[in-house]
Parts: structure tokens; C-alpha cells; sequence
């Protein structure tokens, strides 16, 4: 089992390490296209051969970030089992076309959660989770914080902004994509804006210029240690929400659980429900926010085996919330963005338990 | 080549004709998840047993719309190469995931394009296109009315609008789905609501109820045939754009080209907009809308082969106008959704011959 760990840690590893290449052969692509172009076409576009060479150099800039990422993973501080392996020391594999996009992702995530233009998207998405939160918990003096749990962390920013309202935040998140880039981020940014990535220059579609397209965007806005956090507020546990939260200390150990882009991740949503409504204490409160685009719904197609997927409509979310003991107290339906993709639907369900 | 054609026309009919057991499919899938539920959880779903059911009932009706339509071209009259042959007279062969996704999309886009529904979606991207060409095009009384052209006419919705407003209007369409699907529908259907389809039920992401997801949907709202559009005003042209379009008989010959959703369906986009530039006459129009997300662009991922795709921003596809003859004198940017789907980038652009 450790071993099966550590070979999907290595893999990961392995994708982030192979960015580069591959994100170099989408950039050939274009020029093989530019090349086949007749002439007179080709002269319409000769701003296209610089264009090229400025793409190289976003990749390069992107590939130096993960290469500066993995050497902080590389110390004798480093738990062994999350220790990155020198090159030369790691078998060469070739990386799956998915794991290659789960690495441009990560970039894409990086922009979503740290970058200061994306703020207005994390306020459609993290503002009503927050405003709902304030609202409900009140940290009294003399007491312990209100301790609110983030299951699907991802990168880190909305258990960072509970934090920074006086609350006992932790995060849970399972990818080692996004434990990873969480962990660098919060803990090696030391300053504002310290980071350019280029997360869009990866496809050709939809932009309003090349300049748009090849954009860098600088990250953190805030670095995590300048956040106003105070100590021992924050934490991100590592581990499949199931296993970690289902285990009988977690009970009745929660003021709160936010959940953002999250529930449709389940196997069995009715699981993720019994869990979050157990870790609750009496009057706590859920808040969820995003759509139901069941993860494992198409295991049939792309996904590799057919992997137990229950899905279901809002309708039954709220049927099965209340079943387990989750009283729904508010609903909204609002639309979100999520780097940069619209979804279909998006909702805000606030539901409490009692 | 006739020989080839024969074999993609044959493809997609095998694609139709299997649509009840791929769809069903998904179903069993369904149940499948269901039957893996613990005893506690499949009580808080146990309505998901007639839910499956009904998913299947609506698979049968879906089914019989595509068994009477394909039914519709047996007949005598039909060209020998669009003809049907009978179940037991063609070789079985598996059909492509690929071909049976886009089946399901036939059933959106009748949606889309023929239902009560739909309308504010048209409204989004047919509305502001007609509203232009009305501001344009003015019939002149004794004298032949505007021909317009609408490549990419899909089921025909926006040709069929174009015709009624009094102009000549000709669709032009390359796939077998849509032609024969759009040759149906516009002569098949006598009456108001004929047929009802369910294009939704495929899924069950983001539905705010089961009753939602398998609503059927009547097609269409308005039959061709009482329409009110003048005879012979009408006409869809099957083929490649740039093969019919780009021949010199076309030159000069049309007072507008509309075209939605459609350049980005170019290999290469300087050569549609070179073929829309040649077809007008000297002031004549082309109205414009949607998104930039090449069809070619992925040709490395899951279409088959790595074929020619010329990619570039919206600013590089004024410039290319420009150049090839089109003036831009109009552009806005508007949101859009596509049978549903959003899409993240949605542009109107008015340009106009010289």
C-alpha cells in the first residue's frame, strides 16, 4: 500500500518534471500548421514565427517554476515518502496524456486561487461561502476558534481566507498535484507576486489577442506568512476524505464544514453527506457551493475502470442532506466560474445540522 | 471517392440505428451503481428504480425518432447514395464512441434549433445576427429579393428564419447528422410538436430534478411548412464549404453571408473568410458570431489523424479580414450558450465588403 503511494507520488512527479516536452509539442504543432500554410497565407501571419518563439519561453518560465517547486521536496526536512528523487535516480516512463493535463491544470489552479486578477472569480464562488460563514460563526473570547473543515482543498486559498478570519481551518485534499503546489505556495512564497506562470498560452482558443493568450500571471498576490494568519490557525491534511473524516475522531468535531467544487467528487455523494453531517457538531453548519458534475460519471469512457459512481439531481442531494440529518436552511442558485471554465450549473446550498 | 462517401453516409446510419443500445448502455450503468449501494443508501434512492425505467422508455422514444426519420429515406425517391438500405442488408460494425456521442448531439441540437423551449438561446445568437441583416437587406420591390448564405446551417433553424424575412436564403452543411436530420425535419414535419425527443436525459450531471432530466422536449415549434416562407426561397446544399462555396460560379453571388458558430469549424480560417470575401457582392455583408474554439485544434488528442489547423485570436481574425477584403465595421461581444452548453468566449463581428 505505501508503495502504491509512493509510485502515484512518482508519477505525478514524473508529469511535472516532463511539462516542458510536453507543452513544447503543442507549440510544434503550431509551427508544423504555420509551415504547411501556402505563402500569401503565411504572410498574413508572420507575427505568428515570433509568437512561437515567446511561447517557448512561457513554457520555460512555467517549467521553472515546477522545477523550483520540486527541488523545495528535495531536503532531508522532506518526509521521506513526499522526497523528490534526483532525475537520474527516477526510471523513465512515458507520462499518460491525462496526467500531462493535470499538470497544465495545476497552473490554471495556481491562477484561480493566487493571482489577483482572478478575484472576482474566487468572490462568485468563496464570497458567499465566507459571508455565510461570518455570519454563523462567532468566535466568543475565552473560547477555543470556531474550527471549520475544507474537504477538496485544492490550492489552498479559501482554508487560507477562513483562517484569516480568526477560524480553525483545515484543508483536505487528496491530489499530490495539488498537495504539492498547495504546500510550496503557502510555505515558500515569502513575498507578493513572487512567481510568473503563463497558465493560458496552452491552447489556441478564444483569445482576443496572442498578447492575451501568452500572458504571465504573477502569484501569490498574498503570500500565505503575510495573510494576517494567526499561528496554528491553518492546516492541510493530506488523504482521501473518506478515510481521514469517516474515522471516529473526526465526530462532532466541526463548527463548519465548506465545501466548494467539491461533492460531485464523490464515488457515493450519499458517503461524503453521512460523513459531513457526523463531523458536525449539533447547530453546526454546512455550506456548499458548485455544480454537480459527477467525476466519476464517464469512469465508462476516459476514465480507466468502471468505478462506482452514484449520481444524482439537486432535488436528491437536498432529499438525501435532510436523510442524514442535514437540515437545508437556505438555498441560491448562482453562476460561478472556475478557471476560467463556465460551468453549467452552479449552485449555493446552505444547510445545517441539528 | 463516391465509394468513401457512401461508406461515411453508411457510418452515421449505423450510428443512428444503434443509438438505443449505446444509449441504453449508460443506463445499465446506472443500475449497475445502484445495485453496488449499500442497503441504507439505495432506500434514500429506491425512486432511482423507476427512474431507470423511465430512462429507458425515453431511449425507446428517442429511438423511434431516429427509426422514422431513417425510415423517411428508403423510399424510391430518395437519390440512390442518400438511400437507407434495410437492417438486414448492412454489415455490422461496431460504431465509434465518438460517432455514438455525436448522435446524442443530434438530439440537442433539435432542441436548439426546433423547440419552444430553445427560444431564448436562438434569441442569444440567431436574434442579434437577423437583427443586422434586417438592418441591411432590403428587399426592393420588382427586383429579385437578397440571397443570403448560412454555411454551417446545421438543422436549418437560422436558414429557415432567414427565408421567412423574404430573402433566398441557401444553408449549406457538410454532415451526413445534420443533413439528414435537417432534411427530415424541415420536410417531414407537418405540424406543430410532431415529435417529442428527450436530448437530456443522457447525463445525469447537473440536473436540478430526474422530472428535468428526462423531460421530453416537442419539435418543432414551428413547422417549415407553415412558416410563411415564399416558395423556393429555401434551400440547403450538402458539401464541403470550401469546395461548393469556393468554386468561381460563386462569386460575387450573395448579398450576406451569416455565419454562427461556424468559422471555427475551418482547417484554415484565412481560406473560409478569403471564400466569404470572394462569394459577396461589392458592399454586401457578413454577419458573424461565435466563439474561436478550433474543431482542429486537438486533431493530436482524440481526432484521429494530425491534421491541418490554422488557429489564431479574435484580433488576428480582424486582421486577416482586412486583408482579404472584409471591413470591420461592427463588433460586439456577447455571452452565448450552445445547446446548452456555455461557451467561454463569444463574439459578435460585423464586417462588410467593399
Amino acid at each position: 500500500d505505501e508503495e502504491l503511494e509512493r509510485a502515484a507520488f512518482l508519477k505525478i512527479v514524473r508529469a511535472m518534471r516532463d511539462y516542458a516536452s510536453d507543452a513544447a509539442r503543442e507549440v510544434h504543432r503550431w509551427e508544423r500548421n504555420y509551415e504547411r500554410l501556402p505563402e500569401n497565407h503565411r504572410a498574413l501571419l508572420s507575427h505568428h514565427v515570433a509568437k512561437h518563439d515567446d511561447a517557448y519561453r512561457c513554457v520555460k518560465r512555467n517549467d521553472d517554476f515546477f522545477k523550483e517547486m520540486l527541488s523545495s521536496f528535495t531536503g532531508d526536512d522532506v518526509p521521506p515518502h513526499l522526497r523528490v528523487p534526483p532525475p537520474g535516480e527516477m526510471a523513465h516512463e512515458p507520462v499518460a496524456p491525462s496526467d500531462a493535463v493535470k499538470v497544465l491544470y495545476v497552473l490554471k489552479n495556481l491562477a484561480r486561487d493566487w493571482s489577483a486578477e482572478a478575484a472576482d472569480e474566487r468572490l462568485q464562488s468563496h464570497g458567499p461561502i465566507l459571508a455565510e460563514l461570518e455570519r454563523r460563526l462567532k468566535a466568543v473570547p475565552g473560547r477555543p476558534p470556531p474550527r471549520v473543515m475544507v474537504p477538496g482543498a485544492g490550492l489552498g486559498r479559501l482554508v487560507l481566507e477562513c483562517a484569516r478570519r480568526g477560524w480553525e481551518s483545515e484543508g483536505n485534499e487528496y491530489s499530490y498535484y495539488m498537495l504539492l503546489t498547495s504546500s510550496f505556495i503557502l510555505n515558500h512564497a515569502t513575498k507578493a507576486e513572487q512567481f510568473t506562470i503563463h497558465p493560458w498560452m496552452h491552447t489556441n482558443n478564444n483569445h482576443l489577442s496572442d498578447a492575451n493568450q501568452l500572458r504571465g500571471v504573477k502569484v501569490p498576490d498574498v503570500p500565505a506568512c503575510d495573510a494576517g494568519v494567526p499561528p496554528g490557525c491553518m492546516g492541510m491534511c493530506a488523504g482521501d476524505f473518506v478515510e481521514v473524516y469517516g474515522a471516529a475522531e473526526n465526530a462532532g468535531r466541526w463548527d463548519a464544514v465548506a465545501t466548494c467544487f467539491f461533492i460531485d467528487t464523490a464515488h457515493n455523494v450519499i458517503e461524503y453527506l453521512e460523513i459531513i453531517s457526523r463531523c458536525l457538531k449539533p447547530g453546526a453548519v454546512w455550506v456548499n457551493f458548485g455544480p454537480l458534475l459527477y467525476h466519476w460519471a464517464d469512469a465508462d469512457g476516459y476514465l480507466s475502470a468502471d468505478e462506482m459512481s452514484v449520481e444524482m439531481s439537486l432535488e436528491d442531494v437536498e432529499r438525501v442532506a435532510d436523510a442524514v440529518g442535514l437540515d437545508v436552511v437556505k438555498k441560491e442558485m448562482r453562476e460561478s466560474k472556475y478557471t476560467g471554465d463556465k460551468m453549467s450549473m452552479c449552485q449555493t446550498v446552505y444547510e445545517c445540522a441539528f
